[in-house]
């Protein structure tokens, strides 16, 4: 296969623009034709227009699809002014997720003849080019240059030379054919008995940096460490010889080793082996891209999360060592423990980057240190969902890269297979599928005593959380200075040389007011009756960070970060606890503060009078009352005889503030306020809530 | 009655303040005693438990509710601090306040005895005498003054002398006994045959001044200035000889001579004579305050609103001439061509202010230049709702006095009756009554061509309407400027050197900006889906003045007026005009305009694409487009289909300002924006929407 070695990712910082445009030309053309020389594979129109898998479109979709995201992205940026073919990059422009196995796509498409868009093809490979050749070009290419979009355009057709890959591999046989320039390993031996390799405790740090000199995407930016115990890993991917051992010991009909959703995947589709194994009587075949021939035992067995994970689980059961897939950050560890160094330029001997084959080879071919196989050969699955890095931001153009992802739902692939090639091939690199999702992935197995944690991927959209979210640890609008953090300062002022031992946040929302109160207390407890908006202060709690989405106009959204550190809260969180409860009824052990915060409460209350009159009790004598509230009564939340004021009573105006003071006064006496405190709360781009809370701090005194 | 004369309303500018604390304690002590002496006209605790009629508390209610008010007010003022009775004045606090006809009030009060309640009402005298005899007193008292609250009091249980001897008249005859102190006039005589009396064209200036050295009610306060074309007038009150010719001509049983609602009243009431008039048999008696004596002809007849102007409609009707009431206006120059001056201190001859008699008494008694019975007898009746006049103001400690009648339902009556004193006699007064409700009040007719037009009396309390008269007419928040202004001004600097003859403004909600283009156009049209929103355009270009009330907190609300000139856009009002339409279906005719705004419109069309396809056949060849929207895109007002932006389409983000130029590009040209143009639409004292309106200006070139 030498003759068809692709070129590697550009270094985008060199000191000759020149040579870099025409690198970026090279690296262009030799993608492009890689990619149309793929679909040399079919062998006929079927092959293009039946669905190899019913979830996805067909073959000609995609042919399409990768010459339309250039333009796209191109007229996005501004760099092409006029459109191709505007139906063809409607037609051609969004893929079917597969974001369920179970979500059926019914839509039909009218795709058009092979010929028309490979004619389009070409007008877009002529465009592209002249482009390249033309456009002005200074040097280093970064995240915001104009020509960051070109380079992006030819990596994600690197990732569809790899993802059409699969399909045609799933494609059915008489419409495939055998190629010249995608002949698989031939090979054939008994498979090596697996090894236990100890890794050594060591510490790892992912995350890439805007200044490195290469294409990345959105998602490997930012910055992650971790130390990682010691733990010990298998030598080798684990073969087709091995995996046999589970499928023959009944596996596939043990629900026992399954997880609950891989469990669900299993019997929905029916799985009884891996899934490019093919049963001819009484024997295995294989199925490779374009052919089916007798099982290659010492290859890496390809299959998906729950299948990998069901193995583990299998082999953790019979031998009562704690099996699991490697963490992403263990990958990380076996790579620097291998010696391997930057495998992104064609140096490393593996099986990757389509430098030896168009199939994978036995899994003891290429060492790395005490390991085969660290990168290349099939995709390794870990246990880590993939999860945004600290910094983390979305491409502009390219906002929904990554994102659609952050669910807790795609767990990440390492170290690259046979036909990756480009960033894929990075170190940096990091992709993740749905857990029932086939790719050229197989597994490695390590044995640890340390549980998983998946890390916070999730992006809240919720509407009303992400605003809080926003309204919380977001910016400020309209110069108003954050309402958690100002009401917690008025507290705190009024708290001089008092015990400052408890405070409570009641209504706490996503917990802001708590930590900022935390600052001063040596133990803060927020309580919300939602354990939705709790659940936003304990992830920031445990994690630090949180991350949500921000209306925008109509359905678009921007992404968002906020970490503890950002706002100088990291040192106190350990002093933060959240609880599910009701203010109206809370557990007797909440008592004992020395501050109570009510904030935005009152008003949201179902019965506003008997917290207020029982309040006292949760406060230490000489403990303090803040109470916040722009006194909305609404009779949805509060039935008209609860409020506090607003009312007429006896033909007078009763306001909240006089309605307080009587409620208040058997224990409390007033000790500042009423005040005037802003807060605003962002519902879109241009649209917001601007309310002005009334604060006022009672001291108990009785 | 000489003896039981009751002291005149204070001067309250003396220089003497010792004097004036004594005039007061006089007034408060005398006004207390001839409340009580009213009540020892009823004969058995029936007489103060029975309700007479089902509409009103029992009379028991009305004796407590004078003291009370008393208190409650002190209270609220912080003259007072600790009540007398809490109990008490809670149900002695608000009447039932009879606002329909057919709203029967079944509530039940376990009222207290009359012996308590006299005993509160003798506390309640020696707290409010002992404020008198003590409180600091600097002269002039004023609106704003502490005393005033005081007054307030004394002033409001002379209103309730009055209705209360309403009440008692209207009571069950073995209920009530004479006395010696509220005889009524003896005299017996054939009723004068009425005449027409000519009253000159000439012109009418109401509405009193702050700095006016006595009390007066909320609704006296402000400016009111009008020219009254010459009518003729009846020289006396109708007298209930002359009513009864209608009577007898079957008035009350012929439909055609009653106006829709006193159809409704008479029908529903079965009212086939005034209500005071008693049949005995063949002959015609009369209800006084505790008496049924003889009917006496030659005084004035005693009739509601509906009676009265059904005795009108049959004398226009036989007649052939316009006969009608007079309006408050025609009533004032009644006042000034019969000579008479201020009638509050007791000096004018008149059946007035318990200075003559407890009854009225013949109709040619007392002379007023050519004219009798201007003032005194029974009030009389008008055309005229009652109404706020420009600069009214509710007073902070009595902010319902009048505003829950400004709904166009209450008819002003004028001149004071027999028992009126006080504040009632005085020229300024404005007392309004539902039309179907009974006082000792009758009425003169007038002769005149002049149709009668009812001045703007409504408060808009519908919670949108009146955030919008507010968000256009009122005060800016957060020194955020008026946002319709600012818009219109961005409009006009953009029109420079260009025609400037019609603008349109589409979606003008309660059309500021339309008042504020007509600044530089010669003719501006609002339109607006919403009638309701129009209708606030329309009551500002016909009456200049718009009354809203603005939310506070709950149910609390304020009362603004703003009026055209404030805002120095009365000299434009007879630009404008409004038009309810559709913009996504106007009509042909609205088009050849040099300038449309559409603010904060297409994001609420159903049909934004059609709408931006074709507003330029509206405008001439170079006129301006001005759009400003915040692009807040929701299904439930645009099918998603429909937005102009907000979306991904083809995978990529789509913004309205890209939607807008794509779909504009046809026929215009931007020639500025985007601006962000900042709006705040008030929701309650605390609560604001706070908005960025996106602002582009688009010259139509094609």
């Amino acid at each position: 296969m030498r003759p068809n070695l692709l070129p590697s990712t550009p270094r985008l910082n060199g000191a000759d623009a020149e040579a870099t445009r025409q690198e970026i030309s090279a690296y262009f053309h030799a993608t492009f034709d890689r990619y149309e020389q793929l679909f040399e594979l079919l062998a006929c129109a079927e092959g293009y227009y039946q669905k190899p898998i019913a979830l996805r479109h067909p073959l000609v979709f995609y042919l399409g699809h990768t010459a339309t995201f250039f333009i796209n992205k191109l007229v996005l940026a501004g760099l092409l002014t006029e459109r191709v073919e505007p139906q063809f990059e409607s037609i051609f422009a969004v893929g079917v997720d597969e974001m369920s196995w179970d979500d059926l796509d019914a839509r039909h498409y009218d795709w058009p003849g092979v010929d028309e868009v490979m004619a389009y093809r070409k007008e877009v490979r002529r465009q592209v080019g002249r482009l390249i050749q033309t456009l002005p070009l200074n040097l280093p290419i970064t995240w915001d240059h104009p020509w960051w979009v070109i380079l992006m355009g030819i990596e994600h057709e690197r990732i569809h030379l790899e993802t059409s890959s699969v399909l045609i591999r799933q494609q059915r046989l008489e419409y495939v054919r055998t190629h010249a320039d995608w002949r698989p390993c031939m090979t054939v031996a008994a498979a090596p008995q697996n090894t236990l390799v100890k890794i050594p405790a060591g510490s790892v740090r992912l995350g890439m940096d805007k200044s490195e000199p290469y294409y990345g995407w959105d998602n490997e930016y930012g910055r992650h460490a971790a130390d990682i115990p010691a733990f010990s890993v298998g030598c080798y991917l684990v073969s087709n010889q091995e995996y046999l051992q589970f499928v023959a010991a009944e596996g596939y009909r043990n629900d026992s080793f399954w997880e609950e959703e891989g469990r669900a995947w299993k019997n929905f589709a029916h799985a009884a082996h891996p899934a490019f194994w093919v049963c001819d009587g009484d024997e295995w075949r294989l199925r490779l891209l374009s052919e089916e021939v007798p099982m290659h035992w010492d290859w890496p067995v390809e299959v998906n999360y729950h299948e990998a994970k069901a193995f583990c689980n299998w082999k953790r059961n019979t031998s009562g060592q704690p099996y699991r897939l490697p963490t992403e950050d263990e990958w990380y560890r076996l790579y620097a423990v291998s010696g391997l160094d930057e495998a992104a330029d064609g140096q490393v001997a593996a099986n990757l980057h389509l430098q030896q084959h168009a199939s994978s080879c036995p899994v003891n071919t290429y060492r790395h240190g005490d390991l085969y196989d660290v990168v290349g050969n099939v995709w390794q699955w870990t246990e880590t969902p993939i999860y945004p890095f600290e910094g983390f931001e979305v491409h502009p153009l390219y906002d929904d890269f990554t994102t659609p992802t952050f669910d807790g739902k795609h767990n990440l692939i390492k170290g690259g297979s046979w036909i990756s090639c480009g960033n894929e091939t990075r170190k940096s690199a990091r992709y993740a599928f749905r857990r029932h999702f086939f790719q050229h992935a197989g597994f490695r197995y390590v044995i640890s005593d340390v549980a998983v944690e998946s890390p916070a991927s999730h992006y809240e959209t919720d509407k009303l959380l992400s605003e809080y979210a926003e309204f919380h640890y977001g910016d400020s609008y309209f110069d108003v200075p954050n309402f958690s953090k100002a009401l917690a300062q008025l507290a705190i002022t009024a708290m001089a040389g008092k015990p400052a031992r408890k405070a409570l946040d009641l209504g706490c929302a996503s917990g802001r007011a708590c930590f900022e109160l935390a600052r001063h207390f040596e133990q803060v407890t927020g309580v919300d009756f939602s354990a939705r908006f709790i659940g936003m202060g304990v992830q920031m709690a445990q994690q630090g960070v949180l991350r949500y989405t921000l209306a925008d106009e109509g359905d678009l959204v921007e992404y968002k970060e906020r970490t503890l550190s950002e706002l100088g809260l990291d040192a106190v969180r350990h002093k933060v606890e959240f609880l599910q409860g009701d203010a109206c009824n809370l557990k007797p052990n909440l008592s004992g503060y020395d501050l109570i915060l009510a904030a935005n409460l009152i008003d949201r209350l179902y019965r506003p009078r008997q917290f207020l009159a029982e309040v006292h009790q949760r406060l230490n004598p000489g403990g303090i009352l803040l109470l916040a509230s722009p006194y909305t009564w609404l009779e949805e939340h509060t039935p008209r005889a609860d409020w506090i004021g607003g009312y007429k009573k006896d033909g007078e105006r009763v306001t909240t503030l006089e309605g307080l003071q009587e409620l208040l006064s058997p224990h409390f006496r007033r000790i500042a306020g009423p005040l005037a405190v802003p807060f605003v709360i962002r519902e879109t781009r241009r649209k917001f809530q601007h309310t002005l809370s009334e604060v006022t701090l009672w001291e108990r005194i009785a």
